[in-house]
């Protein structure tokens, strides 16, 4: 927790914050050892980012009164990911990697070596992805939280999404034996595809190319999801 | 697992694997579902990779028949990686991560952040590190086990171990702040360190820099270690 993210509702006057969830405030006491006085660093979810002291901690609360909030949050990579749904563990550490790395549009795409039960995960209902969200965004000192869409149909994502999503972003669709190396350093606005474990299917991969994706592949190691995700955001951007 | 990787005691004849644990075999059955008769993905560790037809499989014992064995491991990556050691689960993880990336030099490094408690872990034994490797090797379709090297004391690698690591590689210390952004597309034989969470201390940076290492950054966001070190790595290499 590199950074105190303030929710808009904890502040109970313009400048001070009011914590009351055990997780940060056992974070606070355990790992940061905090004291009453102490300056920390916070950012208003969705706002800007900056300092506040800490005026009284007890085992139940913490009231934090904010002194500068003036620093923007870092810049957000220009890219759309859309990832197959991964199994729900994956899909937890992959968003907390994403957000670190400043994703902020992220479609979770059904495809057809995505297991069904997946969408039935507990991982997606909206407060577990928002405490993943939160995670990442700690831990990299950022305030603005990814926007998650759920597409649970390939056939509707290519005739009903992809076609706007394209209009506006160059397609990459990662996937191993694609004839071009991922590109490095790019500023382009991306939109970025990664299959399954498994793969995409080659009717997937052909519909995609159709539509204006290139193929790109990051050499002949096969990697899990969560380390391609990572590798692929690296290098691009 | 991409690949069935075969140890040299498995080979009960020049051409004829028999495989009996049970990681493996529960993998073949439940997630492979193969059946006697399929041709499979194998490499013989620190060999040659090619295919093998399954000839047998019980709920204890699977025999594997060699029909090929004459592809070369794919490339590994010119790095030796110092690593500050991380918490046991990130250990892990994280040998998964660079070695299915390629890495065949890690040192895991003392410094004054990573907690003493970590050297005692279990995730350090010896059987437990080689399990997190051959992971990594059969994700990434490799054969060529990593070579671990364990360092307790960071004046001890700063006197004994980095100049002549030094001597045939530039050396690049990842830390926040740093001057210069993380090069990309390197080809020059590379010593990678990277810090514990919280960060090498200032004083060992700077006797990193007087020893020779240039200073690298990722920017402004602070990454996870296992983030970080997948995010550098792809990104140099």
């Amino acid at each position: 927790m590199n950074l105190i993210l303030l929710d808009p509702a904890e502040l109970i006057e313009p400048d001070l914050a009011h914590l009351t969830d055990t997780r940060r405030l056992t974070h606070l006491r355990d790992v940061h050892r905090v004291q009453v006085g102490d300056t920390l660093t916070v950012g208003l979810l969705d706002g800007q980012m900056g300092r506040a002291r800490l005026e009284t901690l007890t085992p139940q609360t913490a009231t934090l009164r904010i002194e500068t909030l003036n620093t923007p949050p870092p810049a957000p990579l220009p890219v759309h990911l859309v990832l197959a749904l991964p199994r729900p563990r994956m899909l937890a550490r992959s968003l907390e990697h994403v957000t670190a790395l400043g994703v902020k549009e992220i479609t979770l795409l059904h495809t057809k070596r995505v297991e069904k039960s997946y969408w039935q995960s507990p991982e997606l209902k909206e407060e577990k992805i928002h405490q993943h969200l939160v995670l990442g965004l700690e831990q990299a000192r950022d305030t603005v939280l990814p926007r998650i869409t759920l597409c649970k149909g390939f056939r509707a994502f290519l005739d009903d999404q992809l076609p706007e999503l394209l209009q506006t972003r160059q397609g990459l669709v990662a996937h191993p034996g694609m004839a071009n190396a991922c590109p490095r350093g790019v500023s382009a606005p991306t939109l970025l595809m990664v299959g399954p474990e498994g793969g995409f299917i080659a009717w997937e991969v052909e519909q995609l190319l159709e539509s204006g994706c290139q193929g790109i592949h990051l050499g002949e190691r096969i990697l899990r999801v969560e380390t391609a995700v990572t590798a692929l955001l690296s290098r691009l951007f």
